[in-house]
């Protein structure tokens, strides 16, 4: 086996994949030579703050980016190099080219993140077409509501959503387009989806879900959108259809991609090539394909949370620790203005296409005891195959984001319905009912498993 | 076995613990004849709720009460008798006395819950001395609170704490009084509890810790209180040292009390009376004696969510199922103005008590994006005994509640250290960091458990 300590490692990416190997590296070893490569004119920041930027809730870009290449040089001795594409990489030489330029690598992490997919619609390449992805991306959107007073989001996922919000606040007339049957339609059942829209319609958004926009019109620049038979004027369009792992670079020089378009890896994070792993390329964040921990299938996990959770592996495993990434269960939270939108796991849908039918449960209760004023409403809906909790859905104004922690918890340790019925939650009037609702939720998949109405 | 189906089920005590054996049994079965007889006067309420009608939140006493005898008579066939003790139980010939009045049962289900421990001090039973038990204690309370300047309360547990906030609040000059070393002592270390002394100290409370009141003074009425070396002046006094079981009536009927005077019961949660378990008598909620799921001994769990779940268990048996009560983590919260203090398991005392010597971990962190407005501190304390999570304590001002519980789960399913770092936890700006504090905690458990400072 080829020893690696010491050599350098070159990342290719500075997000939420590529940062985290570079400190976790320098944590175990203070002398490795570390490299990044970015693209983006930025690194080091959260891409999921750019709609709350947008909303005026974070003051500037500039507060999400949490240090730049010079701290990062000066403070962890890790290069930064910014506004740089790789263009190549030689597996064999263990290079990379960055067009004219070369650089060898004793170790290489490829954590290109992903790219906007965009369907093949007329128009989308009109100036006022954007997306957001990267924090360049968010200043040109905060420039076009300058002045704006219409705006048509195409695609209901969460940074779809969180930016429809941050339209409709600003006082434009926002359009809400989404081709699948519901808002959120990855992580939400459609009932629990119906709570999210009714909200969105509430604060004065049109949301038209089950139809596509069929074409972006006009001369130059954006004047509307053709969405079934109603043409809807819009002074700029963004494009939030999806999200695919930023696979090219890899896929040119040899690398393996799954279906989905996902770099392949072995549990340790190591990509493959022809017919073996390379012991010195780690892929890591939304480019890569991940094993889902129900359905033992492979799919995609485009966080930031799944993508520090790998790259911490891929770190300890240049340090020549032996770390394995598990299968993923994604827990996952959007909030739609006050209104908090949780997932883990399995939904309906991708349940069935897995071949299973679930069990329901669902409460609608409060977060608080009855008689305590401010109480929120919320909903949860948990979906269980025979006695294995495999998914769960929340929605409310608090307490969500621990609760599908929580769940994620229960599900990584493979917890039965009848266990969460048992399970003990704690209480006091201002933060809770004396029976938590999750467990309510669990007692009704119960009742349902057990009679045949 | 004697058949028990259709004999009339008698439950002593309208609380936490009697009204769901009762709501329980009739979801399960539309004609038992069952019948609950209460000292108190009024039924069907949480206790847990009397501070903060004291402190003005909860409007009036009566919004903490659910249901009337009334409605319990009309709306579920279930006859409530209030203010009406039970004198004795003859478990040869299967009846109840009170006072010259008798009535048969068929099962009887103990449910008296606990008293408030008084301790020997001279003057406790002066006027102006009063307890937080019940609805009618609430209600002398908030009376004594009318034109009163000072209050002195005596013990720092959850209600004394609460009620200390409601009497801050209402402008009184309130002294904090506990003999143990800190404030909330059965549920946080020290180094946690300082945060909670220092919160009432800037809302201006006096907190005396480690000394004893050692007299109530006064002629007729409450006039001082003296602590140590200092008298200190009261209008009224609260009593809150502790709860214990209220086991008398079942002990002088033979009962089997342990040595922390619980009643000591089956799984099934039958009592005990010589050297067998009785298959018609049943016990829950504060006046029992559980079992610690972490050490395996026997302990007291006076918590309405425990009640709740025994007495589920308790009607689930009377019904015919075979359902068993499980060791308990007791995973409690405390309210402290807008502090919350959550803690599950063992406390570094317990563990000590129980011969372990706790790994700790903490971390202190923000429960939003950093640059994400209004996050708030985040302390988190984990103990591991090896790598088996032990006990949690968490405090702060949202996400408590809920964190406490995910670790309640992730206790009862046996999560371990290393477990808990590699857990997913789902992520958005508005509501929490990237990685959550639960997680880092266990990361510095990890390091302390591997390094040698």
């Amino acid at each position: 086996m080829r020893k690696l300590t010491n050599e350098k490692v070159v990342i290719i990416g500075g997000g939420a994949a590529g940062i985290p190997v570079a400190s976790n590296i320098r944590a175990r070893d203070k002398d490795r030579e570390i490299c990044i490569i970015s693209k983006d004119s930025h690194c080091s920041y959260s891409p999921c703050a750019i709609p709350f930027v947008l909303e005026g809730i974070i003051e500037s870009f500039d507060d999400m980016v949490m240090h730049t290449p010079k701290y990062y040089k000066e403070e962890r001795n890790i290069d930064v190099r910014l506004n740089t594409g790789v263009t190549g990489i030689d597996t064999d030489t263990k290079k990379i080219q960055m067009g004219d330029e070369e650089m060898d690598y004793g170790t290489l992490v490829i954590a290109t993140g992903g790219v906007c997919f965009t369907p093949p619609i007329e128009g989308k390449k009109l100036d006022g077409v954007y997306r957001i992805m990267h924090i360049g991306d968010g200043m040109r959107v905060k420039e076009a509501m300058e002045g704006a007073k219409e705006v048509i989001v195409i695609g209901a996922g969460a940074i779809g959503l969180e930016s429809t919000v941050a339209f409709s606040e600003a006082g434009l007339k926002t359009t809400l387009v989404e081709a699948l049957p519901c808002v959120l339609p990855l992580i939400l059942d459609t009932d629990m989806s119906k709570l999210v829209q009714e909200k969105l319609e509430k604060m004065g958004v049109e949301v038209i879900t089950g139809t596509s926009a069929s074409s972006i019109n006009g001369s130059g620049k954006v004047e509307s959108v053709t969405v079934g038979d109603k043409k809807i004027p819009a002074d700029f369009v963004i494009m939030c259809v999806g999200v695919r792992p930023n696979s090219k670079l890899a896929q040119s020089a040899g690398i393996t991609v799954g279906a989905r378009g996902g770099i392949v890896t072995d549990t340790a994070l190591h990509v493959m090539k022809g017919r073996g792993y390379l012991p010195d390329i780690y892929a890591t964040g939304d480019c890569t394909e991940v094993v889902c921990a129900v359905t033992k299938r492979p799919t995609g996990s485009p966080l930031g949370t799944t993508a520090v959770r790998q790259s911490k592996i891929v770190a300890k495993n240049i340090c020549g620790e032996n770390a394995i990434f598990p299968p993923v269960l994604s827990p996952n939270i959007c909030c739609v203005g006050d209104l908090h939108c949780g997932q883990v796991g399995l939904t309906t849908h991708s349940a069935r296409q897995a071949g299973i039918e679930p069990i329901i449960g669902k409460s609608r209760a409060l977060t608080r005891a009855r008689y305590y004023p401010d109480g929120k409403v919320i909903d949860i809906k948990l979906l269980f195959s025979g006695q294995k909790l495999i998914g769960a859905q929340i929605i409310s104004k608090e307490g969500v984001k621990e609760r599908i922690d929580g769940l994620s918890f229960a599900m990584t340790m493979g917890m039965t319905m009848d266990e969460l019925i048992e399970a003990e939650t704690c209480y006091a009037p201002p933060v809770s009912m004396v029976v938590d609702p999750v467990i309510l939720a669990a007692e009704n998949a119960k009742k349902k498993s057990t009679t045949k109405d």
